[in-house]
């Protein structure tokens, strides 16, 4: 890329979105280059190894009605594993830790019912939100001024419900309840089925893990890319002129017809547009992304299953909460994976050695002495990543959808949007990411054939 | 700044914050380098010319108790002119205009008595706040979850009380009732008085301008520092090493004993601290700028005096409101100054043409047809201003101040923290950035002596 360079598409980020974009443009006929500030592809999703083995420390779940990523994986001839559930759950409430089965937590009986009238007032809610224009919703102006945290005070009067619908809202958005906008947490929900697939293994959002890991799909994509892919290669300005765009990175300039920038909006907000992008510049900086630590240890063996557990763990005061057996499918070890979220990850995002004492401690409380004595650790924070500077999403906080919400999607002149934040059906995971890719591209089609 | 050069202390920005620090540090015997990214001093004050005189387009009132303010013009030999409030002012309410004198607005007696209890309500609260530390508030975590608009729609029944007071959030903060925490709120009023005072002119936070303009005064303490103040180096890096600092700019890197970062949380952030401090990512990302356009419009003479009105302007619909006189001491032409603020900021950064008509139509709505036949025209869009990306200062957004709000001012290793932002007094005004530049050297001079 020394002097200037020429394409038809520049893709800015190879996450699952620009690799996607990028690969259907391409089949389209058009020239296309991707470029990637990080050392590897895959954006929100990374590899590590934990005793000798590939593992995921981002995105890695499969979700009921992911069918692009179904299909990605089939294409790399690579096999879905079932998240392993066999066995009791632990739930930890009030300082108490419990073992259930089955789908019903054992909080009180209140807690249950205001939680399971609260599922079924946020189904009926959120059948009232457009998928692709949530701002249009009946009612959006006064939902948007609501958080989920105001929402749930008028909602759930018992300890235990509201305990049980933190923890949930916790580990989906890695971030509390009043930092978020009600009409975007509806949209999300209905992005995703609902609350209730969100949470759920089997039949929710996280059925299935990818054998060999989700990361080295993207890996297969990039491949199939070859030299239209620039990794190290961050992009400091977009100047868009009278009939092409100049896009700007340490390593040289690159001309292309259109540029695609599939980011978080927080992170797109760092590149400088030459001239400022209003709505999306506050975007940017009113949709802050969650915090989370992934942490991944391993055991000589899935020592919890032996004493009936599944490995699923759920605290309502516990700062390394959820937690999943993510042993391999042949069991030849013993792994669990977990997360800080929130509010808990910025706490114990800073000493690395203080963290894994509580993630030991925590599993110790849960499953047993035996979890003191583990193989091997491997961990993600996310927040430390500088490129990403949080995950999962980044979150709709109250006012921005209906002040700047359509920025999201709407072309900037010759400058489109993708990654999972941008999809209207399943954002917020990598089957959004995947969407948004095909859409960007169909848009992009469009734009370059009138 | 050609290999690496040294000094006691680097500052990072040459607002107002800055430039205070680095003097006084200065006087204390320390060797103090001063880098700008902006081709200027000013950060968020900033001048422009309008019919040939020098007028500010960023920051510019003078507030009761700025104590350092007016003692700082004093030492610049300048004076202070009082805000031209002779006359009645205009309310726009409902779509009619309305004429009225003194204090209280020609709303209906239930809105005013509502709009009366509640700002006797908001003084009550805003006591229970610690100054320097909000979220030790009795009730903080209650208050942190709440919403201004929440707080609002519980208080104010009435269209009335609710138009006046959405107009006082715009005005202070730019930006919306749903996007500011209660406990935030009550922070900001505290450390300025009270809501009344923010809104007043003469008694309270716009009580005088600067003779010759706001930004000269950051001319002359720029003036002052010499060669240790340099301009257009943006700081890319701060990388901490055992005993020292390292500053990284495109133009060469700088080894300091200890950083100060005078700068605006979100604008702070977009700096790489090599090593990321989490709470401070969070800060940046949670802290959104408030939204603003300041216009300014020359007439040949301040027309609207010679009809008993005061220039005051508020609209409950108007996109440019508010408007205030800004004509010179000696009347030899008059001048109106106005704002667009938060959502209508955003609305109306796009095109610089049809903001001016928005602008005179307001204006003619006001003060008649003689508001049709300007002289000259200033502005400075604040959004766009690639360095600040926003005004006036970075909103405290529901569940920020109480998860993360201590790392406002506690220093990160050898990083140390000024700005409005982090003042516990007068905050989101100049004076509160010449406080915190008073305590950031007070705070240096203590860790550099042990």
């Amino acid at each position: 890329m020394s002097a200037e360079s020429h394409c038809d598409v520049a893709v800015i980020g190879a996450g699952f979105a620009g690799l996607r974009t990028a690969l259907r443009l391409r089949e389209a006929g058009l020239l296309v280059r991707v470029l990637e500030a990080r050392d590897r592809v895959g954006g929100r999703s990374a590899a590590a190894t934990l005793n000798g083995r590939t593992i995921d420390v981002g995105g890695q779940w499969v979700g009921v009605g992911h069918e692009r990523l179904r299909a990605l994986a089939e294409s790399c001839d690579t096999s879905l594993v079932p998240q392993y559930t066999a066995g009791s759950k632990l739930l930890e409430l009030g300082g108490r830790m419990r073992r259930y089965d089955g789908l019903i937590p054992p909080a009180s009986v209140t807690a249950l019912v205001e939680m399971q009238s609260a599922l079924w007032r946020l189904r009926a809610l959120q059948r009232r939100v457009p998928p692709d224009a949530p701002w249009d919703a009946h009612g959006a102006d006064a939902l948007d001024r609501l958080s989920v945290d105001a929402w749930q005070a008028r909602w759930l009067r018992s300890r235990g419900a509201r305990a049980l619908f933190d923890i949930g809202v916790r580990a989906v958005f890695c971030g509390t309840p009043r930092q978020l906008s009600m009409l975007g947490f509806l949209h999300y929900l209905r992005a995703n089925r609902d609350f209730d697939a969100l949470l759920s293994t089997t039949d929710g959002a996280q059925a299935w893990t990818v054998d060999g890991g989700m990361h080295a799909l993207a890996v297969r994509m990039g491949a199939a890319l070859g030299d239209a892919l620039q990794l190290d290669t961050p992009v400091r300005q977009i100047e868009q002129q009278a009939d092409s765009v100049v896009v700007h990175t340490p390593r040289g300039a690159l001309r292309a017809s259109r540029v695609v920038v599939a980011m978080a909006p927080p992170a797109a907000g760092r590149i400088d547009y030459a001239v400022t992008l209003p709505a999306r510049e506050q975007l940017a900086q009113r949709m802050p992304m969650g915090s989370v630590i992934k942490v991944l240890v391993a055991y000589a063996k899935p020592f919890w299953r032996a004493n009936g557990l599944s490995g699923e763990f759920v605290g309502d005061a516990a700062a390394f909460s959820p937690v999943f057996d993510a042993s391999p499918a042949d069991a030849s070890h013993g792994a669990l994976i977990g997360f800080f979220d929130g509010p808990e990850a910025v706490h114990w995002s800073g000493d690395a050695q203080a963290r894994r004492r509580e993630v030991i401690a925590t599993l110790v409380r849960a499953f047993g002495p035996e979890a003191a004595e583990p193989l091997d650790y491997a961990e993600k924070d996310w927040i430390a990543d500088p490129w990403s500077r949080g995950c999962y999403t980044g979150l709709w906080t109250p006012g921005t959808l209906t002040e700047v919400g359509s920025a999201l999607r709407a072309p900037c002149g010759r400058v489109h949007w993708a990654g999972t934040e941008t999809a209207t059906e399943w954002c917020g995971y990598i089957e959004g990411a995947l969407a948004s890719g095909d859409r960007v591209a169909d848009e992009l089609r469009h734009a370059m054939a009138s």
